[in-house]
Formats: structure tokens, C-alpha cells, sequence
């Protein structure tokens, strides 16, 4: 990141017309947007949102509320303009992509056997990586795979801790008896998997999912890049986790768009010391909760280039 | 407001594709426009923000940071289009009004006399109310006025009690003598005044300031005329705290857009029962904070409009 840029941003906040500080974080999200984009003045022409998708073994285990058979069809829903992310991204004037990850081909149960064995997540980690291009100025990413909140808490529960039942939650709303399971599920994989425990990449491996996967890669190539992140929901946190894990800086182009409702959330982004903008209730997934943050850093950076200085405006100092 | 218009949102809410309120806040805020527009479908082509100014005769003790000359130059920087509210205005694609109250006739200075004798009160008041056109479909308001933070706590403190130190802030960033004074100011002017201190409009007029008063008038005239309110910050908030004292659902027609960094405006939103959408350290005033929010009322509403149901996309449901 320039440091360079980010004070060039935070020297021209001083001077505009309003007391010093008072835009709060709209102040420090455009020396951010500065610090990763290289720019003393950033821009945002480009802004990108991309779902990736990804099918599920440990849905056999009954940890989800939905058929699997809803990832494919959401995948549709998508491509047809009626989903949730279709209607954001259009208001948020942000590109959509989306990306399936071999849909036909489950991942494997990891209550039995790894989620991919190394060639699998290495070859889901670089079709993320690849499908961030270098003239974007703010990227979103999304993701769509029922079940995929239960891969999601036990990477969180692997790297940071604490058992399966602090980082579950219902997902797109399993019963009790769906949570149960899914907690099962996940102490069972974790016990299974202790060998890699140690690793962040193989934990990934062999508890995550193909998106996940996908979203980490993705979100490396935008820190090579110099496009700045903003991060969706619990699966998103989880998927770009081992970058946390693996450097203490590994996620600082990384912004957390909002916190959501599922239940482990809130103590992930702490564990990465990210602090939300949004904290709407939202647990949709898709990319949605970042997307909807768009606006945010949209109308930060237009105050930041729009506003006049003390001087021009003739306004009196302190 | 609409019980069968925020009904009719409610269902439509949980026949479209997604889990059934996944979209959190952004349903509950689609039922609140529907009820207060009195819509089934709610529209916002037109949605705007006035920001009224004020001058304040208590600027006389010192209780700002900066001279009270500012208000009247910080109008002209939104004539020109130089202040944040312009460029977030813009962005939210709202129309911006400027109103200024009198702006070469300060108020009383509360700690000597009222602030506004009820002829002056009621012509504030009537201006607030006059401004608002009945074929809006969404408003913010904002105020502009150096010194008013100290009439805000003033009301904020007659209202509901535990004396100025609970209610004040630094406002746009006053030092430790100058919040003394302002403190000190606030109890001397609520010790004159506790003849008004059981009529929360009888307080707003000795206390208060023509643009809290405007902002007043101007939340009563959205009510009458089905126009739903973003509130602002603390000072909007002061303004708009004699309806909640009036009738228990006086303010249900308006949304807490934000919780900003003044001192007293969360203790402030909650003895309203205002829950903000936005946290982000803002404590500009001019409506900036509601103007920010109005993103997620449009997100909240494309979301509504444009997304498929789970017939219309054949996505399976539990």
C-alpha cells in the first residue's frame, strides 16, 4: 500500500469545508481507497462485484435448510436478473459476474474425507485469482452454495478456535434439529482433519468449499493488483481467513462491508480485527452486504473530490 | 400510515428468492416507506433534502469552536455546492434546499431570556412546515448553525432529564474550557426556563432555534402528507424530540438514519426508540448522515421491486 497516497488524502480531509474528522469514516475509507488503489486521488469508474458458486458433499449430512439443487438453480436466477445481488449491483452502477464452480461435482463430505484434495483447491484457488482484472478500482465478492455456511464455521472454528457450536449459526434458517447435525458435522470434521490444522491452506482444503477457495485467490490477486476489497458476510470472512492467518497484514485492502446476522459473524471479524460499516441483519449471502456498501465509499470519495477547501469557499477557521 | 400497504410488503417480502428475512433491515425499511406513503408499491422518484440555517444568540457565551459568522458563509459554500451535502446530495440523487432563517437576527441568548418568543417560534415553525410539497416520496432534513448543539442538548436535556452534561458534546470540536462553558450555559439556561419544562413546545421556544423549530414544523407537515423522514443527527434529532413527547408514536414516520459521534445523540436516539441504520462516526450535521442513508432506502426498494419470486425464477423452496 502508498503511504504516500493515504496521507495525500488525509492532508486534502484537513483543509475541506467541514471541522477536521467530522465525516468520521468516510474520511478514512477514501485514504484507504487511496492507500491500495496507489492514487493520491482514487477513483472509482470500475467498480466490480463477482459470485462464485460452489456445490457441497456435507449437505448429506442434513446441516441446511434448502435442497442442494437451489445452488443451480440461484445460478439461473442470477443469469435471468432476479436475485437479490442483480438488483444491488445495478443501483450500486457495479459489473456482475458470475462465477460456477464445477456445480455437477460436489466437494467431498468432510465428515468422510477432505472437502479437495490439494489439485482441487489449488485449481478453485486460481479461478479466482484469475478473474480479477487490473483496471478495477473497487471489487465485491459474493458467493451462492447451500450449505456452505457449515464449511465456513469450521474454517473459523479450525483457525481461530473454540469448537464447533461458537461459530454456527442456522444458515439460511436449518430447524434445530438441522443445527444440531450441523454442529455435529463440523466437530467430527475438525477431529478428522487435526493434521492439517496447523496449515492455513490445507485446513482450507480440507474443510472449505470450491468458492471459498475461489474468493481466497481472488482476493490475493486484488492485493497484487492494487484493488481495494470490500468483504460480504460470514462466508466471505471465513474464505479470506487464512490470508489473516498467514500474515498480519494479509487483509488490510480489505474492508468489512457489514456485519450479519449469522451468528458467528460477529466474533470472526473480530478475530481479524475488522471493524463493519453496516450492521443491517442482513444473512443473504451473495455478496450483498458489500455490494450494498458501494454507496458508501461512492459518496465518500465524491465529498472528498467535490468539497471545497476553508479558502476557496472564504470560510473562517477555528 | 398503512397497515395494508406495510402488509402487502411484508408478503411480497417472503414470497421472493431468498430466505425469509435475509434481507434484514432492508424489508422492514420497504414496509415502513409502504405504510407512510400509503403505497402497496412504494416509489422514490423524488426524494429530497432542505437544510435549514439558523443564528443563535448563545454563541455569546462561547460555546463553539467556531465564529458565529460561519453560518452565513457556510451557506453560500451550499449555494456554490462546495459542502459535503452537496456532493452527497448529488450522489443520492436528491434535490437540495437551502432555507436560512433570519440569518442577521440571532435568538435570545437562552441563559439571559427565551430564545424565541412564541410569535418567533411559530413563524420558524410555520416556514419548516410550508417547505415540505406533498408529492415527495422521501425527505432528509438538515440544519446549519454554528452554536446549535448547545440549543439541542438544552432541549435533549428539558425533555428527558439528568442535566446538560449527560445531553453535551464538543459539537464541531469545542476544547475542554469551551465545553464547560457550554455545559455550564445549558444548566444556567434550564434552571431560568423550568416554567416551560412541562410544554416540550414551550422548551423547543426558549431553548431551541429557528431551524430546530423549522425542522420541527417540517416533520409534522411529512406526516401529514404521507412523506416518510430520514433523520439526521443530534441536533435534527433535539429538534424533532417534543413529537416523541407529544404522542407515543410522533416520530413512527421517521427513520434514525445514523448514530453520530456527538456526545449525547445515542442516549438521545434511544430515549426515542430510534434504532440508527448508520454508525460511522459523522457528526457534520447538514443532513449528511440522512442524505448517506438514502442509498439504502433505494437499495432496499430495487431489492423489493425487481427481484423474482421463487415461482417466477422455479427455485425450490424449503
Amino acid at each position: 500500500g502508498s503511504d504516500g497516497a493515504a496521507q495525500a488524502v488525509a492532508h486534502r480531509q484537513d483543509i475541506l469545508t467541514k471541522p477536521q474528522g467530522s465525516l468520521g469514516r468516510l474520511e478514512t475509507i477514501v485514504a484507504w481507497l487511496a492507500r491500495w488503489q496507489g492514487r493520491d486521488m482514487p477513483k472509482l469508474d470500475k467498480v466490480k462485484v463477482i459470485v462464485f458458486a460452489g456445490s457441497h458433499g456435507i449437505t448429506a449430512q442434513g446441516v441446511s435448510a434448502y435442497p442442494s439443487e437451489v445452488t443451480v438453480q440461484m445460478v439461473a436466477n442470477f443469469a435471468a436478473g432476479g436475485a437479490a445481488i442483480n438488483q444491488l449491483a445495478r443501483i450500486a452502477n457495479a459489473e456482475l459476474d458470475v462465477i460456477p464452480l464445477e456445480l455437477d461435482r460436489q466437494t467431498g463430505d468432510f465428515t468422510q474425507e477432505p472437502a479437495m484434495n490439494e489439485a482441487e483447491f489449488l485449481a478453485a484457488v486460481s479461478t479466482g485469482y484469475e478473474s480479477v482484472g487490473k483496471d478495477i478500482d473497487l471489487i465485491c465478492f459474493g458467493e451462492m452454495g447451500i450449505g456452505n455456511t457449515t464449511p465456513a464455521a469450521a474454517i473459523a472454528a479450525g483457525l481461530f478456535g473454540g469448537g464447533a457450536e461458537r461459530w454456527t449459526g442456522r444458515g439460511t434458517g436449518v430447524d434445530d434439529a438441522g443445527l444440531k447435525r450441523k454442529i455435529a458435522a463440523i466437530d467430527k470434521g475438525l477431529a478428522r482433519h487435526t493434521a492439517q490444522a496447523a496449515d492455513p491452506l490445507k485446513l482450507a482444503a480440507a474443510l472449505g468449499g470450491r468458492e471459498l477457495a475461489a474468493i481466497f485467490g481472488a482476493t490475493l490477486a486484488a492485493r497484487h493488483l492494487g484493488v481495494p476489497v470490500l468483504l460480504d458476510g460470514f462466508v466471505c470472512s471465513a474464505a479470506v481467513a487464512p490470508l489473516a492467518r498467514l500474515h498480519p497484514q494479509g487483509l488490510a485492502h480489505v474492508l468489512a462491508a457489514h456485519v450479519s446476522a449469522e451468528a458467528g459473524h460477529r466474533n470472526l471479524l473480530e478475530a481479524m480485527e475488522l471493524s463493519p460499516l453496516l450492521d443491517l441483519g442482513m444473512r443473504l449471502g451473495e455478496g450483498s452486504g458489500a455490494c450494498l456498501a458501494i454507496n458508501l465509499v461512492r459518496s465518500a470519495l465524491e465529498c472528498h473530490t467535490g468539497m471545497a477547501s476553508f479558502a476557496e469557499a472564504g470560510v473562517s477557521e477555528k
